[in-house]
């Protein structure tokens, strides 16, 4: 844990190299019909035989019956408390859209919406509309000016879009420094920007002014006549790895957001990956770098559970597998494989459960689990943690971490 | 748990309602001759196929070690830090009695005491004096009049009483804000009731005047000659668990006290029930309303265990068996089989130990686990968790928890 007391002072710098794979979505839950996870049913002879020859276990992403976002998730994940270190939905859509912010940008995560002619919302979503709509309505609303902000507006996709204001000034630290002005729920008006302290005034007098621009320009349109904001954000600054592990971390990974995340826990990044050949392909190069911690995003897992796609669920960890024998040569001297939560195909939707851990060195043997699973990690001798703590198992297996107290 | 940052945000109003059934001193431990828990004894056929279909796990009801009385052991499952949410022994005995405390009402405990002529206490029970003579004393003690304080004396049971000052103003929301009289131990004087700050120096002289007073007229009594008072205090004002969870919860019990803490808790109550089938019948009737979290209280359990009647604390677990049933016809969408602590036979008393805990919903399908024991339950899914956390886990099945972060 990044906030472990003095923990700078605990961990040393080696030449061992700590590979932490995550697999997006990893831990699932019983089907009605074979009573089996995803990973029960899947067939995973090699991480079945690694399960064998290494310490296995389960990890709570943020707490009982908490149900992590993908934020939360990773940065459990890197070591820090994800109640302490939270990341503003706007800077996060930004990190999907694989934008880097500056101290004095504002990230606005928008919705285009319809309202009513009393002014109440009356859809926060505007049907759904799709991104071909929504871009024509994001070039209207590039056209808004506000003094002292550089405006951009950009399309997520379909009735979403992000807004970044720039101003002169760095934004305050603390979150929030403005509140929404999406109500949350249709059936309600828009709220106007107010203000958390005084000093913020500037920020909510802009995002006023650029709400009551929109709705002059979108009066008449049929597909969206409002916006909704949400998540006024700027990116958080938080101890990197390398001040509090003294680690040189690579992230690597196939989409902007988690990339995005392992820049706020200071790592370098390598995007622009295709699909997870193309990660595994970067990671054999970067492993002959002098850096020693490597984290590597394997995204299908959740995306089928998302979908509640129980047999693509398991088709995904079954290729996930097939991966095992390159990852192995990569020759890490410490792999952690973790989930930065459940995706259980059965929910369709991320989950609060158990995720599978391993950890595996040339010292680890084996709990004497069979299979990689999450019954059968129940029993392995890492026991149930939280994932916050993972880092310090992966330093202490990597002997990168001091005895504490004399 | 009610303290999880902003959780008020978290929490969403569905409609799946939520029964947890607390069984009070669930737990138990092995005994000498047969090495077995009361639970391992007890043939409880339902209980055995339930676990089978629920996901399972123990619970640390407040911390490793720390043996709970009834408050914080029912606090923690309602999902409040048993630390920071202490309820005062005055209070508690209020509550017990069925007393309806407003916020300018003190409740305290007091004890009929045998003191010697050096002012000594040489007995803290008065020899455990019966309760018909310590009705007597509770009529002398409630001739004592305070300026500016009503006063209410009744008994307990044997040597013990309670004694309730109504003042002109609301006590402090702090606690203590004045200290015992009761010195804790024989073979010490009483002490003086000391405020803790100056604004409760008026709350100290009507103790100190009552005391003083009681001294006097118990003087030349054989019985009992002294007063010793302690847990002075105020009803507290805790969140709800309607303004935390957004539940309309009801509590059902046949004692005074559970529904008093289940009053703590912001619930409405049921009480006056002869035995648990008056219980189950009234819970049938309740399930028909709008609430949408149902707290059932089963005591025999407990006070077989506190008995030390090893015997008896099987034959009430069995007898609670046999109640599934009709628990299960309720159709809860979450039903919680917990209890709020052990009290296993053999210590004749609560103790610290793990107690078994179980969800069943229609996702749940089963750990693994043939019968309803803390062995067994070991190695179930849900793992070993603090009782505090257990209605998240609760919230989160009925689906009342939205995502934690983007």
């Amino acid at each position: 844990m990044i906030d472990f007391p003095e923990i700078e002072n605990l961990t040393r710098k080696t030449s061992s190299k700590i590979l932490m794979v995550v697999v997006d979505g990893l831990g699932g839950y019983f089907d009605n019909a074979t009573k089996k996870s995803e990973l029960e049913e899947a067939f995973t002879p090699n991480l079945d035989k690694l399960s064998g020859e290494s310490a296995c276990g389960l990890s709570i992403p943020v707490d009982h019956g908490i149900t992590p976002g993908s934020g939360p998730g990773h940065l459990s994940l890197f070591g820090y408390d994800p109640i302490k270190y939270q990341v503003g939905r706007g800077v996060l859509e930004a990190l999907g859209l694989g934008i880097d912010l500056t101290a004095n940008q504002i990230a606005i995560r928008g919705n285009f919406a319809l309202m009513n002619a009393d002014g109440v919302i009356t859809d926060r979503r505007a049907n759904r509309i799709s991104s071909d709509i929504s871009s024509s309505l994001v070039k209207i609303l590039s056209k808004i000016s506000i003094p002292d902000f550089e405006i951009h507006v950009e399309l997520i996709r379909d009735h979403r879009f992000l807004l970044v204001l720039k101003g002169e000034n760095d934004a305050p630290n603390y979150y929030p420094f403005v509140y929404d002005t999406d109500p949350g729920l249709d059936g309600l008006k828009p709220l106007p920007c107010e203000v958390t302290y005084p000093e913020t005034m500037k920020i909510a007098d802009a995002v006023n002014s650029f709400v009551s621009q929109a709705r002059e320009l979108l009066r008449d349109n049929k597909h969206a006549n409002m916006i909704l904001l949400r998540g006024i954000s700027k990116v958080p600054k938080f101890p990197s790895m390398n001040e509090k592990y003294k680690l040189n971390p690579i992230g690597i990974a196939a989409y902007p957001m988690y990339l995005g995340l392992a820049k706020l826990a200071g790592m370098e990044i390598i995007g622009d990956n295709a699909d997870f050949s193309a990660e595994i392909a970067e990671l054999k190069s970067a492993s002959k770098l002098d850096n020693d911690f490597f984290f590597l995003h394997y995204k299908p897992a959740d995306a089928a559970g998302e979908d509640g796609d129980r047999k693509a669920k398991v088709r995904t960890l079954e290729e996930f597998d097939k991966f095992i024998p390159d990852i192995m040569n990569i020759g890490a001297d410490v792999l952690i494989i973790a989930g930065d939560h459940a995706t259980p195909a059965i929910l369709a939707a991320h989950s609060w459960h158990h995720v599978p851990l391993l950890i595996n060195t040339s010292f680890t043997k084996g709990d004497g689990q069979g299979s990689f699973s999450e019954k059968e990690f129940r029993s392995g001798s890492l026991g149930l943690i939280k994932a916050k703590s993972i880092m310090m198992l992966a330093l202490a297996h990597a002997g990168k971490l001091k005895k504490f107290g004399s």
